[in-house]
């Protein structure tokens, strides 16, 4: 059974009580739920956990590799400023889908920049809540696919 | 039921039979296999199109949204160069995700940036032929969510 | 008798039905009666012509310098992306007036490059439709003042 | 009846007698009796002004906006370095036209940025003398669209 | 008894009239008033001016500087074009804040560059008519601070 | 009565104690105390803190929002890399104030950069310790402006 | 018996009939010729073609991949633009030369940038119709030399 | 006696278990071990430690300052995004020598820079873990030479 | 007899009495001195003025081209920052000469480009008042050269 | 009879020694033998030379210059750096091919910008040893082409 | 036993008799009696050149790859400018290992880059003389478990 | 008596008979006599050389500065990329001037930039050999107020 790690970082648990013209109605705490629902239906479990400390996300994602899980990361404002996050992907080896709630290219110049994205198996944005869903449905592919491959043929 | 134009742009054409290190060894004609069953389990009718043409892309696009259909496309290298696109997603009124089958975030440079993302609904990439799969499930889900607010109440 | 080719580039056919806060509600068959009814009082033949395809402009641009005729055009997206288009004009020898129905300069930064200017006789952005009519009779005013210059003093 | 401060920046008194490769050999003065003979088959009232101070043409753009003037500026080269330029007519809210003798994009590239053009209803360069002519009319225009749509309608 | 020039640039002379959205409905002369009154506090003679012209407003900081004055100085768009002002700060010795009744870090990119911030004492703003008074309580705050410590002390 | 959050980013601990060259001799806790003064004068409660943790800074921007709270915030280094920071003020809805000690604008380029200035109420920098207590006032002026306007009137 | 594809872009049709300064007077009729009369020597096929449509050449590219042929391949103005034409080239695999008639690193700054060159075997450029007969000599020794590597010795 | 606070950044405690194409096979403990035998030899006292948090190395700089200690630091990925960092190293006043296993200069752009170089005393990189092994000795050899020259002499 | 216009720029007026270490003791009318000593020698007749003004120093420009003067300009703040005066400068026909007392290339960066250098004959600077004294010697030669080349032989 | 210099720059009298996955197998002896083969075909003679010092290629182009031969240059490393080379080429009059042994445009950023091209009639690079036998046919016919137009026709 | 080349480039001959705020008193001959005493003790034989010649140190670096040699090089200001030295670094395969006496980071932005760190093993700076011991250190022991590894084990 | 090094960098050795357009027809020799007539009249030894070898011009303003002899340098294209000549300029101590013979600011883009300036005393351009007359003046000038300086008063 796959194990999937969905990280949110700085500023998600204010979601759905702060600038729902960016970013909706919905709380982190409805998309949980969503999430969870999809996870019911792949035969994954999910760790859902939230942090505003760079730090903490990177002790995380080191913790999915060891681990053997997977990554769904909505990394918020780090997304664009952490390289510490980088190496953490790169460094644990646990297959990571970047996602964001809005379509960030459609935001500030500064938010079009992702340092995560290039360690990243994929990346998906703009969809709101069903990011995450969207998002959980790719690294379970990837895993499944993964593992597929790496068992040896039985005959 | 809905219909999204699934639309392949510059040398999408050779997928599969070139550079399979970058793109796998599926080709067009299995991806358009995979799309119809999602099709099919989502009830949308499906529009799948390939050209090196810039020109017959903005038409395509037009003409989609003419139709109030949606739109997925994987705009190949338009994607970075074409401002005609985005006009034609922003001009039409076609809700449309930007999708890729690699990671263009991990790739060269001048791939970093799209022209179109910032007027589509999102963003999918790097996940192979599962790129366009996710893709429809998103712009399916955003177009149900756009008709169910647009229809009014009953009671 | 002066002949001028007012062209159009990509997305222009959506004028007037799309997007009306940009571009008001005038359509393009409505400046063309704009056009035409100018063409009149001036005594010049307009070949008016559209097209989504930046070829197509580069061989339109071509058979208006094969002519002696003068050219007035509103490029669309290709005045930011298309050196071709800037070639044709350079290279065909046809007086070109750039034109555009928005001021570009008070829109996103990659318009207010224009790379055909530079190539052109003059420049013409911000007054709607009105934009096309001034564009014709500065096209105009140069193509009389040549023929003048050129014609040899008779006494 | 409306009334156009057709108002020329730094040098522009020099016209006529210098360089004339490049601004051609009509002096100020003849620009002053094409405009208002223009002016006479428009029914606009012209103040016709040059200076080589910046603060002066701050005030008179000011001074044109009390009045409910429209404005025609060939800034010279205010227009590449002058924020007080543009703040003068976003401020003042007179309907201001820039317009250049010359193609200024065929030009050096510092002449290529015009910090004036954001605010402006639109921009006119390229056609000598012409583009003064081209101005006004386009001024006057913009303004009688402005008053007829403000004016109640009568039944 | 200290003196400070509370000097304003180009444009500062429409404040309330115009654009009320970003400047507010105070006027210009409202503004005198609330300095003269926090000024009377203070026990501070006030020289209140506003100029279009760049090279008055260098003037008036070099009167300040040899009259050993401290300036308040809101120097509008010249902020962010004016080496000579910059100059002048720094010439006349004069202590120098630099204020702006909007958060110019809101706006356009062309304002956030301060060219007279790095000589200046220090920099306030976005506290519409408020900065004035902010700025004139912190230079005399500087000016006192540097009386008290250049006095002998007397035993 | 209202409450304001002055919070101190990375390394103002070290205050008065090193680098007196560029930030003077007062310590952190002299600053408390100027600041608790003139809380005291204007009828403010407050809540001063500091750390070097990026997400403890986070925690308390959004602890002092769900408060109805206002900040005054020195974010150190923090000023010129957290986009964290600037998510944490606009999410939170916290009117803020960010301040400097020294004048940011006169030291390293890259000290020039604000990233949370422009969702800030306002910025003051450059008068030593007497910034905190110009941003306090500034702050409880924004406040108590903000309260008089939701009033109702009471006739 | 190699075949090769010799590809020009647009605009390259007007050569010899204008801008003789910059391209000489030998139009493509005469270069064809030029290039047969080598390839007779070398015992290579031809296929010489010209378009103004960037999609035209693309579809060329992929044709020329698909037969086994070089190409070689003046690319006009779409040499700075198209990454279209650069996946083409590495998706099809055809041994591409990229030439140019005038030395484009003497011209202006947006054309110093060749999109394609760093998929092409190698560029020459500055000889004139040269340049073609030079081009077909490169890509000639480059295909038999893979194809003298690629036959298994025979002893 | 000596005391030398040694200080891993993000990703460190990874080392030796993940891409050891890039940091080799030695664990962290392994590290350690190498640089307390070192220490040994030169007779200075080590405090070996490892976080995640930026706000923790910030700290761990501050502790060090604070006891006349000197530091030699991997910042890892923080040594190219903390200005916080180098506030700590200027603010604390330790010797500080910046190390990196790898030589960052044969790797991603982002790594070229260093925001803590400046301040630092120096900077060694690219000899695997002999890096510490030298990076010690180098700051060992520094706070020597300023003992010895702070000591009054003795005669 | 050779004309001379030696003209100040912003806040020369303030030479010899702020920031010595800069510019030294010298006054302005010390240099006006040492001008007038060297113009004496040459046989040149000198016009010396300053202002800070922008447009007076236009002004003067096309005074001195209107005579058939030459110019020796120390234009201060306004060399890095007017394009108004360097095309008076071009459009006088002046020959000038761009002075400085400073050596401005190993000041701030914003003073290390000139917008008037290169519509000058030529550039002095970093020799305190001796930068006039060699200017005026330097126009000088020029205009005499280009007076004797234009003299037609007289044999 | 034509003479051609042939002139190496630094570090390819390394070339079939080192790094042979990046400039092939063959020495710098070996293309001088295939040089002069050519050269015997065209009538050419060949001064064939390299050096690791700039200034001497700087020379060596003079002293072509000087007797009126053409210069075929592979300027290794100093065709990014040297201005130098640059000016030798222009100021010596010498016709110069610029050439390359492995494609430039495929390889480091900085490679990809010549300094010598703009003043070389052209360019030839990615060819192998066979990019210097291009080279020299393509001088060749340049320089016969010239002597050919240069000669006075005889009837 | 190991033979180390230590190189110096242009101006370091000067050392200790010129600016010594940013080098020292230590004169290049002082460093060469540290570096041969170090070398005594590792049993590694010195090579110690200075040359102002770029060529000239490429020489040398070839000579020590053609030997089998390390390198220890203060290449001085052709760190910074020369692709040639770069290039003979990886091109003569010498493992090589870049210096320098003061911590160029703290100095210039243009001593920051270096062209020939991606190119050596590593890079150490800031430590004085110490650098050259340190480096020399450094380049032994590369030198000794490359050659440990490539070593066959014996039983 | 001072003496005076006049240097002269790369293809001056060319000058008066390449391009005269650029650098008019004196040659070399007709410059050096022309600055011994000056020096004659200062009373001053002249050494005068050219060379095309960076590290040969390192090596004689080393020779000047360590005879206390002052430099006129026109260092040709090293200008603009030669920190070597930067810091034997700054090392050697010896007072230098940089000079040209065009308007090095007219010309191309690169030649804009001089690396030598900010250590040199000042610079002249644009005077043709004037300048080299100039440049003596200059740097005599400033050599005898040094001296004078320098001199202990003898009352």
């Amino acid at each position: 059974m796959t194990t999937v790690f969905v990280l949110n970082g700085p500023n998600l648990n204010l979601l759905g009580r702060r600038e729902p013209h960016v970013y909706g109605n919905t709380t982190l705490d409805d998309i949980e739920t969503l999430v969870r629902e999809k996870a019911g239906t792949l035969g994954a479990a999910i760790m859902f956990r939230q942090s505003n400390h760079e730090g903490q996300l990177v002790d995380w994602i080191q913790e999915a590799g060891a681990q053997g899980a997977g990554v769904v990361i909505n990394a918020g404002a780090y997304t664009h400023t952490s390289i510490a996050l980088r190496d953490a992907i790169s460094g644990s080896g646990a297959p990571t889908v970047e996602i964001h709630i809005s379509n960030v290219h459609a935001r500030e110049g500064f938010r079009h920049r992702s340092l995560i994205a290039p360690v990243s198996v994929g990346v998906i944005c703009g969809f709101g809540p069903m990011s995450y869903v969207l998002g959980l449905e790719a690294v379970h592919h990837v895993m499944t696919e993964r593992a597929r491959q790496a068992k040896p043929s039985q005959h």
